[in-house]
């Protein structure tokens, strides 16, 4: 069988190695109830406080405000409905174009229940500018919602400046980092967000575990009721192993992210290097202030489709638009809320690198595209 | 070190070791994002697809009839709240006095959002009574939601009598069955249900991990949503090694059910042989119809709190109330709504047994417990 090329890092990342043996003890014996009082149960509950430490530290936070979910969407779905419900007197939420489905699809559910939304617009690099944010949002706004980076093309925005408005006008101010956390320093107080959502999965923990950072005195209802767990905010038998993958998982992509990130960047440039050697028209969508390895190059007159389909032949695995809405085959909403010809957007994909790749990978992926496309 | 005996598998069971192996490809190896379109995720995607084949069968239903989710407490709030949300015209949910917090609370939520929600009463055995629904339903009642069984005292209840009286009203039928399933048979289609929720933790599965069942045509909003993942009615990125661990796991305990419980049935007469024998006040409650294993235990004018402490130090896990609700020592709603003398309630455990369990661990328990409280 071929060598299988995978650089669909920004989909979802391979489990590290270190992080699955730190959850086997809790997928096998150590099984307890981590709200259970007995002794059996000490073991999860100190591995559950240990992990909620490590994540606090990972983003500049304190223990107290790390709280625990599915994954990103749920943490985007409860940071959105959780703010919506808990004040019916300032009724508005800002977000933007770009923004995550976890994000956008949770804005219409409230929209749909009489809680106004506001879509910020985006320029052509995916930038949102508080200039904007400021101009839009009044004294009814109760939460703004933007992403820190785009999944997509891989913009960062300047949060701190986005909070900043946010806060001036009295609203607060969530983030959906899931596709940034592990891959970029996020430091929660001082970028001064209140929320911000993250997915394990993203950073080579394991699927279907998260959290959600809540600033303390932040007004949220819990949107998972139940049991007492997390504060009483977020109810359901603790996740012991899950956690403990995610934590591991993010301090190594922690301790790791400035040499990884450079490696990322050297890889960008010897495979955007050997495509613009081919005499391709085509453009590399985003900002100069992009996620490290995440590449959307959308080639003029193209299908981005069946770019995908020829490389997977090949044992290379990349996306077209996100991973989330891979069924569909119109041309994302990201692409079109940037304003992107339509003859380039149709020929989308999405090469996500991660620090598994090696230089050899990309050569092997820039030389496929060339034959695919030249 | 002293041998454990476990005897809280309803807070939650150990994972199965074959539900592990089952579960191991997908943690290492197979990680590719199951909604991608290319080849590599096809293992991932298959894996899904058989997983909500075997969780169907295992209950009678089809596969496009399942919704995994992060677990029972999700699951409990989406019925409730995506119930809620779905219809505006009939506002009024029924439930009962003695569910699980995860139906309590969510229903709190919607109440505290205009959603009226009628508390039925329970019997001293813990039954809720279709007469007592009857009476109580209006063609005003969207969602009834009564759990199979309960948590604290076993009881099962009635469910086919009490959806048919739901229907009858034109009312939608939910089952919070998360005690339930893997103990007892279950046969959503014969039982009538529209909704049905489980927790893979409960049945030797993984935690952080359970299912919706959702008859087709029953009305209700997606309560995560995102991503077109679980037919655009659950959004995430699929948590393919839990769900292939759940399925393993229900697959197991299905076959294994009827010689389960028997055997269940036989260790709790043993171990009651051994009490009355001693010549204690206690009383067990619940009902004749109960979940195999499950046994609620009150000793008159004892601390339910210290006898656990003392089974402790011995190496035995029981549990006081609800495992959901240990942090909290004053007596469970589940004790007071079935009208428990206060004497009593005060001393009650919950010893739950597993097929793990052998009659020496009953025997250990039993004189532990007689040395405790003779």
């Amino acid at each position: 069988m071929k060598r299988l090329i995978y650089a669909d890092n920004a989909a979802t990342t391979q489990l590290d190695r270190d992080a699955f043996e730190a959850m086997q003890p809790f997928l096998l014996n150590e099984y307890g109830n981590a709200s259970q009082p007995y002794a059996f149960a000490r073991t999860a509950k100190k591995a559950l406080r240990e992990a909620r430490e490590t994540i606090a530290e990972c983003i500049g936070a304190v223990p107290e405000e790390i709280f625990f979910t599915s994954g990103g969407t749920e943490s985007d779905n409860w940071a959105i409905k959780g703010s919506a419900f808990f004040d019916t007197e300032k009724r508005e939420t800002i977000t933007s174009q770009i923004e995550h489905h976890a994000v956008l699809h949770a804005c219409e559910d409230i929209e749909r229940m009489g809680y106004p939304v506001t879509y910020l617009p985006a320029d052509s690099c995916g930038t949102v500018h508080a200039e904007e944010l400021s101009e839009r949002i009044t004294s009814n706004t109760r939460l703004v919602s933007i992403m820190t980076a785009n999944n997509e093309i891989g913009t960062i925005q300047d949060i701190s400046s986005l909070a900043r408005v946010s806060h001036n006008a009295g609203a607060v101010f969530h983030t959906d980092a899931v596709q940034a956390l592990g891959h970029i320093k996020i430091d929660a107080n001082s970028l001064g967000v209140d929320m911000l959502s993250a997915s394990a999965h993203k950073f080579n923990g394991p699927k279907g575990i998260g959290f959600l950072y809540i600033k303390k005195g932040t007004p949220i209802r819990s949107f998972i009721s139940g049991g007492s767990q997390e504060h009483g905010m977020r109810a359901g038998t603790e996740n012991v192993a899950s956690v403990v993958g995610m934590a591991a998982a993010l301090q190594k992509n922690t301790l790791m992210q400035a040499e990884t990130s450079s490696y990322m960047y050297s890889l960008e440039e010897r495979l955007l290097g050997i495509l613009h050697s081919g005499n391709l028209n085509f453009i590399r969508n985003g900002d100069e202030k992009h996620l490290p390895g995440n590449i959307s190059l959308s080639f003029y007159g193209r299908d981005g489709e069946a770019i995908l389909h020829r490389l997977d032949l090949m044992g290379i695995c990349v996306s077209t638009g996100s991973a989330c809405d891979s069924q569909n085959t119109r041309i994302s909403h990201v692409l079109h809320a940037i304003g992107l010809d339509e003859k380039y957007a149709k020929g989308t994909i999405r090469i996500s690198l991660s620090r598994a790749n090696t230089t050899e990978d990309v050569d092997i992926i820039a030389d496929s595209l060339l034959k695919i496309l030249r």
